[in-house]
This record gives structure tokens, sequence and C-alpha cells, in this order.
């Protein structure tokens, strides 16, 4: 819902139709968002149970999934998820077939893959939302420490979304000046400025904030509807975004993880290939390599 | 936090503090709309239980307020909203002496009228949304029901917020041409095509939605950045809000109800006297004298 | 380019294409746009004099058109500005036969009739920006006189766009109170108020503002980007629009002129029926056949 | 005018006032921009050639200024623009001692210079445009080289505005990659992807514009109204603007050239200190010496 809102409120799309199992509360969603319509510019919003409501959409945002159950493995996790998605995503293609899938719900790097296989849409269409929040939480940070705007504040998060994402440091910037030149320990253990804590309250944020609230929504709404818009407006804006990235910083297995990714109306047209460390390379393949053994055991 | 987001995603303040009692739900909202302060324009975004944090505001926007527990009377139920208001009131004139209140909660009529007399704020600038969703709403329908946007159909409902709002019938017009002039029944109860029934639907509207999703906040969140907006924008936009109309359509009593009234950066300035059939007179007027009624009860 | 340059500040399009027989003034036109993408949302400019650049176009404006000489009547004028859109029209139709074309050039009501002729579109796809100025004007001087916002104050002029224009005072109204019900004289001659004065104003607005500064550019640019706006948004948003009136209020000739239209995505796809007083009726059967008889001695 | 027009669509200020000595086209394209405020959020728009109109801005912008007469000197330009600064600058101080004055008028360095010294205002309160134009441009030529939208491409021009304005070469990079790091020869002579051209292009933009269209409007106005959004917004983001830059990068004089700037609600509140080769650091040090050369012999 926070991903619709905003998506409304910032007219990125004028034409949005909503799906849930759960008719009542899909239904309830629809009408407060209709209310509001007035003062926003009068856009066309529906909601059904039925996918045909679907038709035609330029993109598809999925945010369903199970959460995960005490005492449930990552695996079991990511099948029932799986499960979810083989109910989902044909509907989705079968009634927007041109439609660019966004995947949002977690684990975000392998559901995508998942999306991809079950959707048989070509790479570039099926993206996952991945570190583009992680992303932008670091900025968040790194802006506080340095009482700069965020937007002015650059920084890239990449790999796998959640505890083993990867802070790239060389490409955090002010103006173009790299941290890493004015401090020679920025990122490491023994950095007095204690820069690596940033990214370990990024890892933390989102299980902070659901301890505190019990869900994100606000931020990961807006950061969905910034990937919308660059498809919808065709932007050509770069994100950190969930892409297949095999063949790339020595990754040989067939999985998604984020990279900066040139988006716009075909979705991911490029990715841009940063100068990672030897130690963020062995991280990126490790990742990969994890999640390559949990895809070889799912059922499709 | 429909309110405070709204408000951020429009780009209607950039300096926002939140003030509530739980502080950890509080730290998470907060949090939470910090995260994708990089996808908006950097705003200023702090949270807090001490008031101190909303020093010289221009506008506060007030949304606390008691439920109806089962068997409980109206005027329980109101002097509890009293006594809360009693403790947020003062700290916010308190820090921001300047500031414009605009009052949510409800029943939001009288609750504005509390706000004002334990304000001591001038009349203008002690504000209640009102009617101005209602008028969004019927606006809404009328749109579904002639297939033109909502924003090219003109209607207004005054008085009390809830159950006994008055659909101004003579108001509603596209293009200058009124309904009425059309339809001589039009929203009488013998009107073959049944224009009464979206008043009805209206007032179920909020009933309907909570039913269905426990709770309205989209529109409701867009309704108050709207207003904010007119007050920070000096803009002298229209809206149906709550304000004192004593002396207004008959009504004699120390009252807040919605009429359409001139809102810019000091807060209502002006009120548009609408042309109203005795009928909608006397229903305002009885209003008036119910909430009267509880108001004479309420211990300040 | 105040159309142009208003489409890319207000985000209505990330794709236009300029088109002019003088290439320099283009191409410097171009890339003072482009230079400034970076503070947009990086949309992709383009500028030719060969019209393959706006294939695919979903909407076309067209502004071209020579300027009245000294001494020549209004037959000659209308028919150098045919020929122009003689050699205009059929390409913009050629390389995107689905497009909408917006005319602007003057005198408007008779160049949209005639890039409906030539260009062989159905009529809803085929529109005048007529008298939206015109009551864009009407709505500000209002507003000046009242003190309420221009959003607030409504009001329609229709008919043809220029001198002999029609302000429908029955449609001027405040919050649904129409100033017709206050003020029995309202717009007639011997109102103390004055406000025939108002239409006058429009009148003359543009030939003052031609002469202060030698052309007008923001509003007609602030407007034309509106009409582009309920199309490409498909808002369905009414609109004072020059359209086929041919059977509408006594008007028997097949010519275009102003009345409230609903504008989206497919063009204009209905018009509102004001009640008009006798008077003004007559006043729009006059314009009627006074175009009429001008059209009929046109060489296409 | 490109200025106001923009700062009233992208609604960064709801009151403007211009001030002009010529009333005549002043009057015209002040009703030009109120016709067209039902467009946009119903503006507050005056004009006058008495400065009392200005009272209270929370910004100024100053564009007045002689061109360069043919055989004039430069020295002799900067007078005349002193001596017509020494009409403008106390009449807007007067009027509004907080203000914050952005110089845009040509050279908009030593004229920064000027305003300065003859406001008698805090440096961080006068800004010349300088340089955001310059990086604005030379980032949508990066963008159109890599195929990247410009806001994703980072770089930098800082110094004084015009032909000796200097690429910081190391600032580029997309996604944290420097380019730099791809390209050892990366903005040399001997560069076999010619990156040294764009810089060549950048300082040639304003000429080329100028000979085709007559002069430049749409990118300063866009801005320059980008940097009035950051001060009222107080953003606190960063651009390339001049400021008093004695003490910095090896520069002994009291002048004014485009560094990258915080810039919020005070104007500029720090300076990021780049990285600089020593080569770039003479040529500014060069630049400082010819301009202070200038400024010893202006009278003021």
């Amino acid at each position: 819902m926070a991903c619709a809102f905003t998506i409304l409120t910032q007219s990125v799309s004028h034409d949005i139709a909503l799906i849930d199992s759960n008719e009542q509360k899909l239904q309830g969603e629809m009408m407060d968002l209709q209310h509001g319509s007035v003062f926003v510019k009068s856009p066309k919003i529906q909601a059904s149970t039925d996918y045909s409501v679907t038709a035609n959409s330029r993109v598809c945002i999925v945010t369903a999934g199970a959460r995960q159950k005490e005492g449930e493995t990552r695996l079991d996790l990511v099948q029932r998820n799986t499960d979810i998605f083989k109910s989902i995503i044909p509907q989705l293609v079968k009634y927007s077939p041109n439609t660019i899938l966004i995947i949002v719900s977690n684990p975000v790097d392998i559901l995508t893959y998942v999306a991809w296989k079950i959707s048989g849409l070509p790479r570039n269409r099926v993206i996952g939302s991945g570190t583009n929040l992680d992303s932008a939480r670091f900025r968040f940070l790194i802006s506080q420490k340095l009482n700069v705007a965020a937007r002015s504040c650059h920084g890239w998060i990449v790999g796998e979304h959640g505890d083993t994402s990867i802070p790239v440091w060389s490409s955090v910037n002010v103006a173009g000046v790299r941290l890493m030149d004015l401090n020679p320990d920025f990122g490491k253990d023994n950095d007095k400025e204690k820069w690596a804590s940033l990214h370990k309250q990024v890892v933390d944020s989102a299980y902070e904030v659901i301890k505190l609230k019990g869900y994100t929504s606000w931020a990961i709404g807006l950061s969905v509807s910034m990937i919308v818009s660059a498809i919808t407006k065709n932007l050509n804006t770069l994100h950190a975004l969930s892409t297949l990235v095999q063949g790339l910083h020595g990754v040989d297995e067939e999985v998604f993880l984020s990279v900066p990714c040139v988006i716009g109306e075909n979705g991911i047209t490029s990715i841009v290939k940063q100068i990672l460390t030897k130690e963020e390379q062995e991280k990126l393949q490790k990742s990969a390599k994890l999640m390559h053994g949990i895809q070889a055991d799912l059922k499709f």
C-alpha cells in the first residue's frame, strides 16, 4: 500500500490496479485511495482478486510473500514463497505479456530469480528492488554525519539485500571527493572515524524499524516509486537493483544480486561494472554460491 | 502518519516533527521516513515525546484521541478526549505561539471548539478538518456517476462531520451547470436518479473503510496535506472546514461547524455564505444545539 | 517554446520533439532546453526540420502561423495559414497516425476546423486551445475582485476565441454560490458592481500583453501544458476547448467553437451542454455563421 | 523572466516581485504570468519600478547588467555594471535586510564580489550562479556520451564562469566509478576518447546558444530555480556556486570563484575542498589574480 500510495501522490502513474487474496482489506484500501483521488490528479484506481484487472500493465510490483516462521529454515521459507509466486507470476504475465516485473518480496534476490524462471520473461524485464533502499539508508547516514543533503552524498551498497550486503567504500564521495582519499582507513576496522559502523546500521535498519513499528513501509514505498518512475518516464537513471549477475565480478552462478543498473522503459538496459576490491568480489561470490545452493533445491 | 507522509511526498513541508506518547513506535516511524528522505527533497524529520521538538511550527496537526468504548456515551468520549487535549494543546501553543492548529481528531467539530478554548488562539487559527474529506468523497461519487474527473465535479458537504452532515444540493454543478436545474427532483427522496444515495454513501464511507481495513488513512492524509499546503503557500483557496459559525445561517451558539472557508497563511480569513434552503438551515441549527448541549457539560 | 518548456518543467512529457523551418533558432532552443535537462527529470529533447523526428507522438501541438499584415483581410490571413497548415498537418499525421492535434495558431477556431479537414482525423482528436486561456484570465480577474484563489473561482468563457467570446454569467460561482443569485444585474450593462468590465478586460488582455511585451507566452504555455497533461494522464477533466459544435445550441454549421469539453487519452470524449440564455445562443450562432462564411471561401 | 517562470511552475515560491526600469515590458510580463496563475498554485505576482514591492524577500535574484559594446574593454564593462549595481543592490538590501542575493549578471564572479561589497551583507548571503550551469552542461554531455541519465552522471566544473572554467576530471564518476580510473589519459590532450572536447563544448555552449537563438534562457532559469529551491527548502544540497574563495586552493586574493558549496536557508554554509591537481590549482590562482587586478581598478 505504501508503494501504491507513493506512486499516486508522486503522479508516477494515473492508473493503478491492486491485487490481493484478502478481498475485504483490498476493497477498503481501494476505497480509501479513491476518496483521496480528488486531492491528486484524478487517477483510476481499481482492485480485485481477479488478475484480469491488471491487464496491459506496464509495470507489475510484487510484494506478496510469507514471513519466516519460528524454526523454519531459509530454504523452507523460499519454497513456500516460490509456491506463492507460482500462483501469482503466471497470472500477471498472462494479462500483461509486455510487463516489467519488480519484485519486492524477501529474500528479494532469490525470489527475483524465481520470478524470472517462472515468468519466462527476458532478464531485463525482471528486476529486484535489491539494495536500492539499502543504498538510500547508507546515503542518509552519510548525510547525517557530514551535514550535507543525502542527495549530494553518494555511495553504493551492492550484493545480497540483507545481512551480507556489501558497501563499496571506494564509491563513497561528495562532489567527486572520495572519502577514501581523505582517510586511508575509511571503512576499515581500524578507522578512527568509524565509517564501517554506518554499514552495520544499514543492515540493522530494517530489523530496527520492524522491531519498533512492526514493519517497514514509507521508505520502501518511496524506493519502489522511484524505480517505477524511471521505467515509465524512461529516465535511464542508475539504481542498485537485483539483476542476473552471472559472468560479472567472477560470479559463475545463475543468480540475481544488486549492482548499479541503468533503468528505463525497457527495464534494465545496462550495468555499471564497479571497481571492487578482491575482498568485495569474494563476498559477492560467496553470496552467489550460497544462493545458488538454495536455488538448486527449489521445486518449481 | 498518512498526514506526515503525504506532506513529505508532496513537498508541502521540508521540516516535520512527530510527537507521540509511544516512543518506540515513534522512533520506528521517524526512521522509516528518514530512510526514504533520499527519494524526496531531503527534508528534516524529527520525532520526540518532548514537545520542544515542535518549537516554532507554522502548523500543528492534532490527530490524537481516544476511540469510543462500547457502551460509552458521546459526552463521556468527548470528555476523555478533552482531557487528552488538555495535555497536548497548551504544550503546542507554548512552543509555537504563532502556530495554526488543525484538528483532525473526532468528533472533530466539538474537539476543534475544545482546542480553541484551551489554546486561547484567535478563531482564525484553530481549524477543524471538518467536512473537507466528506466533500471530496461526495465529488468522487458524483465523478463516478457522470464519468467526469472529480476535479471538475463541484459539490459541498457542510455542517457536522459525520452522520448529520448536509449536502448542499444547490452547489452541485459541472462547468457551472447546476444539476438541480436539469433535474427538479435532484437530491430529493422521489428523485429517479437517486442522487440522495450519494450522500448516504459519503456518510457510510468512513464506517465502510473502517469495517474493511480497520481504519482510514490515505484520503484523510491527502485532505490534511492540502489544507496545510493552502496555509504554507498562502493559497487563499476554499475548503469545507470546521470554524466558529456563531451568527451564520441562524446559528446562535458558540459552536464549530464546516462551511466553505478561504484559507491562507493566517488561517481562515473569510467564509462563503452559501444560499441554504430552510431545511438545510434547520439541520445546521439542530446540529449546533446538540453540540452546544454537550459542550456545556464539558469540564475544562 | 513556452509550451515546450512548461511541459518539461511540469513533467508532463519526458520526450519532446521540436519542429521549425528556422533550423538555426531551432538548434539554439533545443540546446538551451537540453542544458537544463539535468535540473528536471532527464527528458529526451530532439529538434529537426524533418518531421520524422515526431514519429509516434501521442500529441502534436501546432503553434505555427502567419500574423495579420497591414491591410490584409481576415480571409486572406486564414488562407495564408491554411496554406501553411497544408504543409504541416499531413506530415504530422503521416508520422503519428494515432496522434491528437492541439491547434494553438490564430484564428484558432477556423484553423482547428482547417486542421480537422486536412488531417482526416476523427473530430475527438483535433482540438483547439480555444477559450481555455480566456476562461483562466476571467477566473484570475474574478479572483482579484473577490480576494479568493483563482482555483476556487469558477466561470466559463465560451464561443469564438477573441473579441466575440461569450462569458456565461450563469456559470460564475464560488463554492456553488452563483454570483447571479446575489446580484440580479450581474454581468448586465446596468450592474453597479460592473462585472461586465471583466469580460472586456479578458478580451483586451491579449492585445494589452502584446502591446506591452510584444507577444504572449507564459499563460498560453501553461494553458497548453494543462491540456496535454489531461490527455497523457487520461484525466477526463473539463476545459473550454474548440471542438465541432454543429447541432449544439442551435448552431447548424460545420464549425469549431469553444464549449466545456471532457478531455482524456482519446481527446475530447464529451461536451457539457450549458444552459445558455437566448442572447448567448444568438451570439454563438452569429459567430458560427461568420466563420462558416470564411470557411466556405477557403481553398484546401 | 525564465527564472521567474521556472520558479512559479516548479512551485519554488508562491510570492514573486519583478523589478525593471522598463515599466511597459514589466507590466506585460506580470500580466502574462498572472493570467497563467490559474494553472499553477495561485501565486502572488507583483511588478514595479519601485523597489518597495520587494520588501521582505527571502531571496533576491539579480540578472540586470549591460552587455559588452564593440571595442569596450572588460574593465569598462565591469565598471558600467558596477554603476548599475550601485543603483540596484542598496535598494534591495534596504527593503530586505535579511535577504540572500543571487547574482546571475555577467561577468558573474566579479559582479558577485561587487554585490558583496556594495551590499555589506555577510559572505554566506551573496552568491553567484557561477558554474552551476556549466556543471549541468558538462553532465549533460557526459550523459549523451555514456547513454546514462545526466542525473546519474557526476562531474564538476569550478573556477571562473566562462572561458577559463576548470573541469575537475577526478570528480567525473558514474556510480562512484571514476572515469579517470578506467582511462589513464582521461581529460588529457592525448586522450583517444577525447573527453577534453566536452569541456570545450561547455565553454562554447553559451556562445553557441546566443549565436543560434540570440540569448540563453531556459537552462539558466532552471539552474537559478534550483538554487532558490535549495535556500527556501533548506536542502543543504551541493552546487558549484561563486563564493569568496580567499584562502582556498592557494588563492590569496579577495575574489569570488565557483567551488562546490553546501546551500540552505542561510545561504552558503560550507565549501567542499576538492582534491585539485597542481595544474588545476594554478589555473584557479591565475583567474584569481586577473580578477583581482580588475577589481582593484573599480570605482565604487
